[in-house]
């Protein structure tokens, strides 16, 4: 067993991300069946709805399965409530400072993960004495690091830094993939846009049909005024480029955006003029796949890939 | 032996770079005689220099070494006459189209590779019939693709399409990473910073010292408008940026760069005026070394790696 699988008692070293719009109960609960760590994205919910969804989760897994906080969410300080009356034995926080709440979550029972894009905020993990660190590479779809390190440089970084088991993610969408995390240094992997595809993802239909469209060179982070945000390229992200390119401050931008494009874009389908948050990996992605598929596909290649390693010498 | 060191008749598949400023002759034959390919980056020398720099290479290693050439470089012609009249085994092209020149030097007995920064140009090497495909990622210093695509998610997307061998570059300084690249599908990398911070690299002791400062988040991506190139955070590199935060055109970041910019950084050493090009992975240089000191640690490393891989199982 890896230190990842114990620690959060998972069959394998995989987590499923927490998404918004993409990743309710069904998806959570169908990646802990499969034998990963399934989340429910809390971001795109209000505190009724994700008591609902950790109830239906808990309903159709007997598996461990965890939340995924934004700290700067105005919920959060409700939502870890939540977690902790509802008894959800994972958290993993992002987007906000892990001193805050890992000790009181901890003191309920809670094993916390905290997600960083850089070396700074793998030390406040440290402080904030986390269980597990998910280290979040350039490539990674939705919100990122200002300082664009990606998982290939951020992981080993972050690895001679703690001992603590880190979590790499970040343009993972292959067995092969998750095993150069692994020879990385990874104890595990955070996998997101694969999963947003999958047939149990709340994603919208047209969203889906999109990631299978995107080709290399299809995703660009951008809107690196207000929070840096990967974005599938439609005509929202035109516009969003055409201002970048002519050097408009913050307020025009987030003027552009205005409020509930990623709902519209990733949960109602208006695949033009909503906010498509995914991964550059998303190019590697043919086909809508049943969660105990894509996780079978995964454990294969990396074994098979393992194999062909051990027979390199020089 | 791999695939790689099959090709180029070498004991390791590690290639160094050919670095504008930073890999004549010695620490090409310097990498060589440690059982890598060493290249000496041609693209800040004229027709003459290069011919010497060739002929001290070959005094100074009994070893297969090469050329890098970029084919826009408007000596390219010239070079690529250069290598074939001076029987340079093997080449490496950049910064354009292979199919140029690629029959020709193999007519003339030379093995060719040629680095390419997304999947188009991967099509085109395979057209252009090269022996091998440096697959680079965002991550990498100097020049650069404008889609972005880091080397964990460019390697598999380009494994999956051709069979050639495939050289990983970008983000590549330990043997985890070297590790890694072949997890991805790759059967050698491409070394650029660790190489160039080399006690055998011509890069002026004043850039060398900056790559060592160099942190996590002090590299990045700029002239977008112009070719896009990864620089070291210096006030070149702010002023450039400035700009960009502007919206300024690309004519008005050209006037700024101006010509020189990169000799003066990393062969004359003024490091806050020059262009200092190197990768993210600077952030973990912390000592400069010898070529032979880098190889070693990176092939025990790798061997580790291996051997701490094949102990997971689930």
């Amino acid at each position: 067993m890896t230190t990842i699988s114990k620690l959060f008692n998972i069959t394998y070293p995989i987590v499923q991300g927490g998404m918004i719009w993409c990743s309710g109960w069904r998806l959570a609960s169908a990646v802990s069946n499969a034998g990963g760590l399934g989340l429910i994205g809390s971001g795109s919910m209000t505190p009724d709805v994700l008591t609902e969804h950790i109830r239906k989760c808990r309903e159709a897994t007997s598996k461990p399965f965890g939340v995924n906080i934004p700290l700067l969410f105005s919920y959060a300080e409700t939502f870890v409530k939540i977690c902790i009356a509802e008894k959800v034995p994972v958290v993993f926080t992002s987007a906000g400072n892990p001193v805050r709440w890992t000790a009181t979550m901890k003191d309920n029972g809670i094993n916390v993960a905290h997600v960083v894009a850089n070396e700074k905020g793998a030390r406040k993990c440290v402080e904030a004495g986390v269980d597990a660190i998910v280290v979040e590479g350039f490539e990674a779809g939705g919100h990122n690091g200002k300082e664009e390190t990606t998982t290939m440089v951020l992981v080993p970084l972050i690895r001679q830094q703690t001992e603590l088991p880190l979590i790499a993610a970040g343009g993972i969408g292959s067995g092969q993939a998750m095993l150069a995390a692994f020879a990385l240094g990874a104890d595990g992997v955070q996998i997101g846009s694969l999963f947003a595809a999958a047939e149990e993802s709340s994603a919208h239909p047209h969203f889906k049909q999109k990631i299978m469209e995107a080709r290399e060179g299809d995703t660009f982070l951008c809107m690196k005024k207000l929070v840096p945000v990967r974005l599938l390229n439609n005509h929202f992200y035109q516009e969003v480029q055409k201002l970048e390119q002519q050097g408009a401050p913050a307020e025009k931008i987030s003027a552009l955006l205005g409020r509930g494009r990623a709902r519209k874009g990733m949960f109602e389908g208006d695949i033009d003029e909503g906010e498509l948050e995914i991964g550059q990996v998303a190019a590697a992605i043919q086909q809508i796949k049943p969660v105990q598929n894509i996780i079978d596909t995964l454990i294969q290649d990396f074994l098979a890939g393992k194999n062909k390693l051990s027979g390199i010498s020089f």
